[in-house]
């Protein structure tokens, strides 16, 4: 069977544009003699649609989308993922996340999600009801066992401890699938598409059918969808993976022999990267933004996105403003006039310092002689997120936040200053990253200017500030931050890795009371398994402390 | 049987804190005579818990904490709300939400919650598996059927639309109970106390059985827990109803004749006047903060905000600014003023002008010409906002944003302006509710200046500017504004009863793309059945119109 996988790139809630992006796919696929067409989980409403699912209005329209792309099918299946409801039932949503088969002008079969995974970014339980019942599809002599994402993720032989008491893939083998089909809509994270590659290449090898495993690609505010749809032939190898970061679309024949791809992931840095930009550059796209904009600091965070926005969106489309006040070093300006000649961007220059002193004098009274504290380091902050708002609402710029994970974890930012911003591009990047990514990017001649590389982070906010007068070394805060949030290790766990149990104390600590400023922060484009934001819940009025 | 019922105010996460309360209105129960001494749901750890569950050192303090407090019991009963876990257990998480029955130094019973919620805010099938059995459990000669909130939200002959297929408080019933116990953590939202009567009252009628409901009360960030635990006896009378917004304990006993209470809630301005008190009051308590903030604008919303400060914390503790600008009416100072002297507060008045005139003097090249637009209004906001924020970090004030639900859901607000606050007090009151609430503050003499009551709304950023010149008539926009968010109506539903279509397009509109600020807002304190925030989930960049 030749099956055309279409690894589009879907808008939530734009049903009409998602259609046509279907309808587009598929007349492709006949075209190139396809037998059947895949299209990823959702596809035709965006994952993840939230509480727009809670609509009616927005179902129907759905449901009213699927039906007319059905009629207009041929002989060739279309699978897509969309919505279905049974209006009949009395318990639960009766709303479904499935998969739809179409040919002949009819939706021929549907097969929901059975598994409703419920944890980190996912929210399924609120929405959708398991599915039924299991079946497979009797199509162009091929019996197709057609999941969605998370049915198969469950694999009784592959984890030790499972989410679900069922397998619904397992059952679809047991009922003579001979083409296992899955739509999947997996937000992206380092290191997830090597487990994909290993747990599916498992799952084949022992179910012994070939399995097509159709992704989305595309940003969808916070989460990243890389892409990388694999096939499957059923010794367990992979045949054929689509383009990560990247619109792609090609045909995977069951019948013919392929060489085994082994490679499935790039380098975190190049990875991180082409993530990030997709990341900014949908979100521009989507919510029509043409241009950005970034506060240049001369620090080595703000080069970074500077960089990854120029990459998005285009060296004309990106300005930056350098903002310096009396604290701010020569080399601020002098390295960031060299990143901006380096990338061709446009740029303003406007002091804080008047503005600062200015506010410091109308607050004199108010601050009743106290001494100065970080007070006045948290207005100099503000009074650059002041300017970056006034530019962006002037002149229509996507302001882009510049914290990175160090510092939102431990709260090293100000909120309403250096956070401001409609998008964190690299919140989920922790500091000793940034630095790996900007290696990467000047691999092969300085792009990013090695005094911004070389120089200790600061920020400037006081005389001969640095990092590292309140943070622990970047290299030891970030093991723990990684060990804590990612890892999800406990504080014992943490203390007997590092050893240094006052550090591991403080910095808990320190993620743990600032959970009010992140919970006002821009969203953060998510790369690792646990993100600020969406995938992370804690209370912010807590007295939890180890 | 003579029950105490502990309506209490957890901490989240203050297991040590939470533990000692338990174990003091345990031994005031014994005192008093009671058999069994009842606390509402996860009351050791606090509700909402949220990823702390995640954490195994927080579940096994939780666990150690449970046995510690049972080895304290004598022959009383003790039922209090707590995480248990089987370690055993391979599939899904092993953990549950657990109501524990203590006595005799041991936990001798555990029944855990079956049906977990997962809507609005609520997420718990995140972390909890429903309860393998129901039981009841015999106790000085009565059998006890023990539930845990949601527990009793099932009943098929009370919804026509159940969420879940079982009725684990009607297995109880079958089993034989002859006492129901529901132990419970319900977010408050108006309205939902008469259901919960109504409900209650229902079943307890229909089984013949007395119930013994006992909530949670406190504020927990946004969450509001309005107490009024409720006892009916087997006739669906309403016996003893609990404190609303405070704690509270009490003894009901099962054999006693009570008079039936029929009045469960007060008006809405009482309920929510007392709910945001409590909400503010709670979060600095919890917080550690003593004394409040508010930027004095001269309009109705900062001036109830103002007065929710000085219930909650205090007339000493609650400090306002004034920042008069050119826009500014002579009303603004003078009616701020009076309003000062009425509730006796301290307060500064730091003109804006001098620093608007500064930063539009310092951006004028980068400004490019264009004309003045909204750019100039949000800059005056903003640097409101970074006085407060300046004053806040100086004196360490917790700073109370004053947006209501009209501006919040419309977009009228400036990011990082009058949206900064640590908490947003009336974020879930609409504008022509504030109205309702002030003229309920001023029914026995006025102490919000009529001046402020009665000038046309205005944020008083540009020349003779009105809310009405952006907005439709806010009794025209809070009528659309509730059906779309707390009724979820659809647009046609609304069109139908409002009838001019371009204006609900338009107001739906601007609720639709505003998601971007509200992700950034501050906590809002829930007084509705949707409020922004943790239980309404919207995509940011999404193309869903109607």
């Amino acid at each position: 069977m030749k099956i055309a996988i279409c690894q589009y790139n879907p808008i939530i809630g734009d049903i009409n544009g998602n259609k046509e992006k279907i309808l587009k796919g598929y007349n492709k696929g006949i075209n190139d003699g396809a037998d059947l067409v895949v299209f990823p989980e959702l596809f035709l409403c965006g994952y993840p649609p939230l509480d727009l699912v809670e609509k009616k209005e927005f179902r129907d329209a759905v449901i009213n989308a699927t039906e007319d792309i059905a009629k207009q099918t041929t002989s060739v299946g279309l699978i897509f993922g969309t919505i279905t409801e049974d209006y009949e039932e009395l318990v639960g949503t009766g709303v479904y996340n499935s998969a739809a088969l179409c040919y002949d002008g009819n939706v021929q079969f549907v097969q929901s999600k059975s598994l409703i995974p419920n944890y980190d970014v996912f929210d399924e339980v609120r929405y959708f009801e398991p599915a039924k019942e299991v079946k497979v599809h009797y199509f162009k002599n091929e019996k197709l066992g057609i999941s969605i994402c998370e049915d198969i993720w469950n694999d009784e032989d592959y984890w030790k401890k499972r989410r679900y008491p069922i397998d619904p893939v397992q059952k679809q083998v047991e009922l003579g699938a001979t083409i296992l089909i899955n739509i999947s809509a997996s937000p992206y994270a380092y290191g997830k598409r090597k487990l994909r590659h290993q747990m599916l290449s498992f799952l084949t090898k022992t179910d012994k059918l070939p399995l097509i495993y159709a992704c989305c690609v595309g940003a969808q505010t916070e989460l990243i969808f890389d892409g990388a749809s694999m096939c499957f032939d059923s010794n367990g190898r992979l045949c054929m993976l689509g383009k990560a970061f990247q619109e792609d679309y090609f045909i995977f024949d069951t019948t013919k022999k392929y060489d085994e791809i082994l490679d499935v992931e790039a380098s975190f840095e190049e990875e991180a990267l082409n993530a990030l930009i997709m990341g900014l550059k949908d979100y521009a796209v989507k919510t029509g933004f043409k241009k950005a904009l970034v506060g240049l600091s001369g620090g080595i965070d703000s080069a970074l996105v500077t960089y990854i926005a120029v990459q998005a969106l285009g060296k004309e489309n990106v300005h930056v403003v350098m903002m310096p006040s009396k604290y701010s070093s020569e080399g601020s300006i002098k390295d960031s006039e060299k990143l901006i000649k380096n990338l061709g961007i446009s740029s303003d220059k406007i002091s804080i310092q008047p503005v600062f002193e200015k506010v410091i004098d109308m607050l004199k009274d108010a601050f009743k002689n106290k001494p100065e504290d970080i007070t006045e380091e948290n207005i100099q902050a503000r009074i650059r997120g002041l300017y970056l708002m006034a530019l962006s609402n002037k002149h229509g710029y996507l302001l882009c936040a510049t914290g990175n994970k160090s510092e939102m974890a431990t709260g090293y930012a100000t909120l309403y200053g250096d956070m401001c911003g409609a998008l964190a591009v690299i919140g989920d990047v922790y500091k000793t990253q940034v630095y790996k990514i900007v290696n990467y990017i000047n691999r092969n001649g300085e792009i990013i200017p090695s005094e911004i590389v070389n120089k200790a982070p600061s920020a400037e906010l006081k005389l001969n500030q640095k990092d590292q007068d309140t943070l622990p070394p970047y290299e030891l805060l970030d093991r723990i931050l990684k060990m804590y949030l990612e890892e999800q290790k406990e504080y014992n766990e943490i203390c007997n890795v590092i050893g240094d149990s006052e550090t591991v104390k403080k910095v808990l600590r320190m993620v743990d009371i600032n959970e009010f400023k992140r919970k006002q922060s821009a969203p953060v484009l998510r790369i690792s398994t646990k993100a600020f934001g969406y995938g992370r819940r804690f209370p912010i009025v807590q007295g939890w402390r180890k």
